[in-house]
C-alpha cells in the first residue's frame, strides 16, 4: 500500500491507474477506522480494480463548539487496517496541504441540509460538499463509497453529485452494528461503560418503529410520541436531538408513512457525546 | 464540427478525446460571439489538439432585473463562426439539460466576489462559479481560455480551480477592442449610435490612467477623482458604477499603487447598458 501525502502525488497515481485502464473505487473517511469503515473499502474493491482511502479529518466541517481537536486519531493503525483490507493508496494530506490559508470557495447545498442533523451544525455539509468535491478532482474515482450511517450526508453528496454534474458513481453501503446493536462510529471511543448502555436505546428505538409499522402504523407524530416515550422511559441517558421521518431521497419530512422505503433518522446526545443512528424502513402497503 | 446539446453526448465525445490522447481545450461563452470570443478559440488552438466551446446562457448568473430574457441570441450565427475558427465541438445545452427543476447547489466565492461587479450584482459570481464547474465536469478539458475583459470572473474562476483542486489549466486572454477602443462584447449591440459614442470614454480613461501613472502619480484617489472628472466632463452619458484600482490576483483595493501589475476596473451604465472595461497597468518604480 503507498501513503500518499500530497495532492501532487495523489494526482499522478490517479493519472496513472487511468492510464493503465483501472477503474478507481474511494473512501473517503476521517480515520480512526472500525468495521464500518472497512465494509465500506469492501464495497469498492468488489467494484473496483484499486481503492484510494483518503483519512483526513475536515477542520471546515465541524462548528467551533464541536469536537474537531479532540477527533480520535490514530494514523498507524488506519495505515494496518488499510492494509489488510486490500488497499492501495492511503491518503492522508495535513490540513495545510488541502486548504489555501486564504481560501474562499464553498459548496452549498440548500434544501438536503437544512434539517436533521444541518438543523443544529450550521456550516456542517458546506464544509462536507466542499472536501468532497475537492477529494474528488484529486483522486478523480470512477467509483466513491459513503456510510448509510450518515444517511444525510449520503443525499447531499448525491445531490451535489448530480447538481455538479461529477462523473462518479455514489455507491451507498448499510450500516455495521456492534453485536448489540450499536451503530458503528469513530465517536463511540468517547462513551463510557453507562453511556454506552443507554446508546442502545438508539438502535432499540429504530427496531420499534419497524415493529410498529408492521402493525400498520403509518402516522408519523404517533410513531414519533411512541420511540419518545420509549426513550424517556427505558433509556434517560438520551437527550433527543430529533427522532424525524423523512423521503429517503429528497430528506422532506413526512406526515404519514406512504408505501415503499422511508428513512428514519435519530439524533442524540448521550453525556456529551453526539450520537446519529438511523434505518431504512420498507414501509408495506396497508392491508385492504 | 459537432454540434452536440446533451450532457450526455458531450461527456462521451470528451472521454473519446481523452483517449485518444488529445488535449483538450475549452472556451465557455454565453454566446452572440464576437472577435474577443474567437480570440479566446485562437488561444486554445494554440494550446490544445481540440477545442470546445459552450454555448449556454446561464439563467443562474443574471439577477432578476438583469437582462436575462433580453440577452442577444444568434445561434446559426455563432455555429458559423465556431466552425470557420476550426472548433471540433460546440456544446449547446438547453436551460433544463444543465439544471434540473429542484437543484439545490450552489459554489459561494467569498473574498473575491465581493467587490467591484460582485457589489452591485449579488449572486452573480456564485452563478458564474456554479455553471464553470459543471462545464469543467461535463467537458473535463486541459485548458480553459477566459477573457481578461471580465478581470473579476477570470480571478474568482482562478481560485475555483484553486480550491476546488480542478485539474484545468485556466488561461486569461487579453481584451479585444474595435478600432476606437471600445472594448468588445455581446452587449454592445443595445448602445444607439450616440450611447456608442458616450462608451469610449471608459477605454479612454483607461489610457488616461496609464498616462499619469507614467508621470509618478500612485495615489489611486487623486488618479480616481482625475478618472471621474475625465468622465464627467467629457462624457456626460456615462454613468460610473465603479473606477478601482485593485491587487489583479486577490482583488484587494489599492491606495497607493505598488510596483508591478495593477488592475484598473470601470463599470457603469451608458443608457440601460451596463458595460466592464479594464486594463491590466504596470506599474513602473519611482524614479528617485
Amino acid at each position: 500500500m503507498k501513503v500518499v501525502t500530497t495532492v501532487q502525488e495523489m494526482e499522478a497515481l490517479s493519472d496513472t491507474f487511468r492510464r493503465d485502464g483501472l477503474r478507481i473505487g474511494f473512501v473517503p473517511t476521517m480515520g480512526y477506522l472500525h468495521e464500518g469503515h472497512i465494509s465500506l473499502v469492501r464495497e469498492s474493491a468488489a467494484q473496483c480494480d484499486v481503492t484510494v482511502v483518503s483519512i483526513f479529518v475536515n477542520p471546515v466541517q465541524f462548528g467551533p463548539n464541536e469536537d474537531f481537536s479532540r477527533y480520535p486519531r490514530d494514523i498507524e493503525r488506519d495505515c494496518q487496517l488499510c492494509r489488510d483490507a486490500g488497499v492501495a493508496v492511503a491518503f492522508i494530506p495535513p490540513v495545510a496541504e488541502i486548504y489555501a490559508a486564504d481560501r474562499s470557495i464553498l459548496i452549498e447545498e440548500r434544501l438536503l441540509s437544512t434539517g436533521l442533523c444541518g438543523a443544529s451544525r450550521p456550516g456542517h455539509f458546506a464544509g462536507v460538499c466542499t472536501v468532497v468535491a475537492k477529494l474528488f478532482n484529486i483522486v478523480n474515482p470512477h467509483v466513491a463509497v459513503f456510510g448509510q450511517k450518515d444517511a444525510q450526508q449520503l443525499a447531499v453528496i448525491r445531490r451535489m453529485v448530480r447538481d455538479l454534474n461529477f462523473r462518479v458513481v455514489v455507491v451507498g453501503a448499510p450500516i455495521v452494528r456492534e453485536p448489540d446493536g450499536l451503530a458503528m462510529s469513530s465517536r463511540n471511543v468517547y462513551l463510557s461503560a453507562a453511556e454506552r448502555q443507554q446508546a442502545l436505546g438508539l438502535s432499540k428505538a429504530l427496531a420499534l418503529a419497524a415493529e410498529h409499522i408492521t402493525r400498520d402504523i403509518r402516522s408519523t407524530v404517533a410513531l414519533t410520541a411512541t420511540l419518545r416515550k420509549f426513550l424517556q422511559d427505558g433509556y434517560p441517558g438520551i437527550l433527543e436531538e430529533y427522532i424525524t421521518f423523512v423521503d429517503p431521497a429528497t430528506l422532506a419530512p413526512l406526515t404519514d408513512l406512504p408505501p415503499g422505503p422511508v428513512l428514519l433518522a435519530l439524533a442524540a446526545k448521550v453525556g456529551r457525546t453526539r450520537l446519529i443512528d438511523n434505518a431504512l424502513l420498507d414501509v408495506p402497503t396497508l392491508q385492504p
